[in-house]
């Protein structure tokens, strides 16, 4: 292996191939009770009896949703908590406050990170390349997302009983946390293969009822690079899978990425338009940074597991605003990270 | 070179030794008008002439400090933007506007952070690790503060005028850039050698007129932890900097390392206690994610250029904390990252 700084790391302009396999070892997804009355219902690790899990304040509850979510998946991974050398962690709130109360209590080095909605791709990016590069032997990745504590940090209080548009997605509540390992064992779910970091994209667009739009750019600037610098097609994957994009979203990505000569239609997928049916009145789809990442640990992980998937592109989408930068006007730019996934059964 | 996955490069429980050589090629500062009546008021590379910075809204302003600063940071260091595998950012605000709407135009892969005011150890302990992985031969870090947009998202509008206890500190106005490099170079102001992420430390203080105190217990664990690992005493080192204690804080830092058998009042700086003089009205001192970024930039590597200072532990700290979480009776943790830096002339 050739350990030349940068020297056979970087291929394409932006996109990495990971040097040395890095295996998800294990993960958890902890959801609330509208998620659990969903398709994935079944396959999620724990359904919560009501929203607010036993706590005072919905970011308490959140934070209780990635403690849960971690506990678990540690657990699943058969390591001991001291081996796990950096917890990669992030969420919504400002200050990322359901990262900092859930996850003190575990005495794990932590990085805290900042990606919207994409923060469960950016935590795995580092995580692999921190392993990869000999950083780490494990390390933890945890994001959480809940639907009361968003809809209070950047819309109206729920007592308000606001009206929501068709465009708008409703918050998924939930928290998906994953081990990562360099060293290869029998529980692996599944291998990360490859990794493109987002730019930012801001098409100008400023609708927070219709973030779908918002993040479809940058989705579709990240697929596009990640198919360039690895020289693939569309097919060569088994999915393309956004991570809550929704309806209005999805089409916005499969025009923008015909626009650049590529099909995606046969092969995409979007967390936020299967997590929940028709039936359960999400307008658009799910959304948050809980909405990727419990699909990936209940469903994505299982379709792999199972061999029914080899290859997968896994983006999660978000969206850089805030209630101050919403309200003084300014747009709302995309970001979307990619994380190749491949079979390792 | 070993190059098995973790073999070499853990030291200790918690830091590494960064195994490969990683340099600080250029940086740059910009600052407020309050930050350039300081002492280091000649060291910046920009002073502002006034706190708006030609913008609407403290926001954009703040944005406008990181924009600047990653120019001339680049600029010094003789790169291109292309040549920029990753950028790393954070700042204090909600969802980390100031990084979002500051960097866009850079379209340079970004790496969203947040560790409070520890974000700039952060970010350059992240872009160190995946610059020695050989993930990239360059990277940038950037955080940011701004006095009015912190105020505005922690505490009170400035119009209400609220009196500040001694204990409180000042919020910095400024940024501070990085260039970070694998390839070794004249320009190189200081090269990092060794890296401790720290761990969320909770004493239970609730004062946030007082984050000296909340957040010395971190610095305390996350120093304490390095010379541990690293088989080292207080001596070894230069100087040993945290980012914002002020001066109740450093007290608490000094108390707490004497409990643990350490001695550190002969070689410990704090930022925040340094970037305003006794006639500036700070109490007890300055404060912010560019606090301790500005000070490494102006000051810190101009010392270790000029070779004054050989080896340095550089140890921005943090207070976890949002409005949310302070006025829900929630504690304020804190956490603290150390990165060691040796002269490279």
């Amino acid at each position: 292996m050739d350990t030349t700084v940068g020297a056979i790391f970087a291929q394409g302009e932006r996109s990495i191939k990971v040097p040395v396999p890095v295996y998800i070892r294990a993960s958890a997804s902890v959801v609330g009770t509208k998620e659990g009355q969903g398709p994935f219902g079944d396959c999620f690790d724990v359904v919560g009896m009501d929203d607010k899990f036993g706590c005072d304040t919905w970011e308490e509850a959140e934070s209780t949703l990635q403690k849960e979510a971690l506990q678990i998946a540690i657990g699943k991974s058969g390591l001991k908590k001291d081996e796990i050398k950096y917890l990669f962690a992030g969420d919504l709130l400002g200050q990322s406050i359901a990262s900092s109360f859930g996850l003190g209590s575990f005495q794990i080095p932590l990085v805290g990170m900042y990606g919207a909605c994409s923060t469960c791709g950016l935590t795995m990016s580092m995580a692999a390349m921190l392993i990869a590069g000999g950083m780490a032997e494990h390390a933890a990745c945890v994001t959480s997302s809940h639907f009361a504590s968003a809809e209070k940090e950047f819309r109206f209080p729920l007592g308000y009983g606001n009206q929501r548009p068709l465009s708008a997605t409703w918050t998924v509540t939930g928290s998906g946390a994953f081990i990562l390992s360099g060293v290869k064992s029998e529980k692996d779910r599944a291998m990360i293969d490859g990794l493109t970091i987002g730019k930012i994209v801001d098409f100008g667009l400023k609708d927070s009822m219709n973030m779908g739009a918002c993040m479809a750019p940058a989705a579709a600037d990240t697929i596009y690079q990640h198919l360039a610098d690895f020289d693939r097609k569309p097919s060569d994957y088994d999915k393309i899978i956004t991570g809550d994009l929704g309806s209005v979203g999805q089409k916005a990505l499969w025009d923008m990425m015909r626009e650049k000569g590529m099909d995606i239609s046969k092969v995409h997928m979007d967390c936020g338009m299967e997590i929940y049916d028709q039936s359960q009145d999400a307008h658009a789809g799910g959304s948050g940074c809980g909405c990727s990442a419990v699909t990936l640990s209940a469903y994505i992980l299982k379709q792999m597991e199972e061999g029914k998937w080899k290859r997968v592109l896994f983006v999660p989408t978000g969206a850089l605003l805030s209630k101050t930068s919403f309200n003084e006007g300014q747009s709302i730019p995309g970001i979307a990270h990619g994380v190749e996934l491949v079979n390792c059964k």
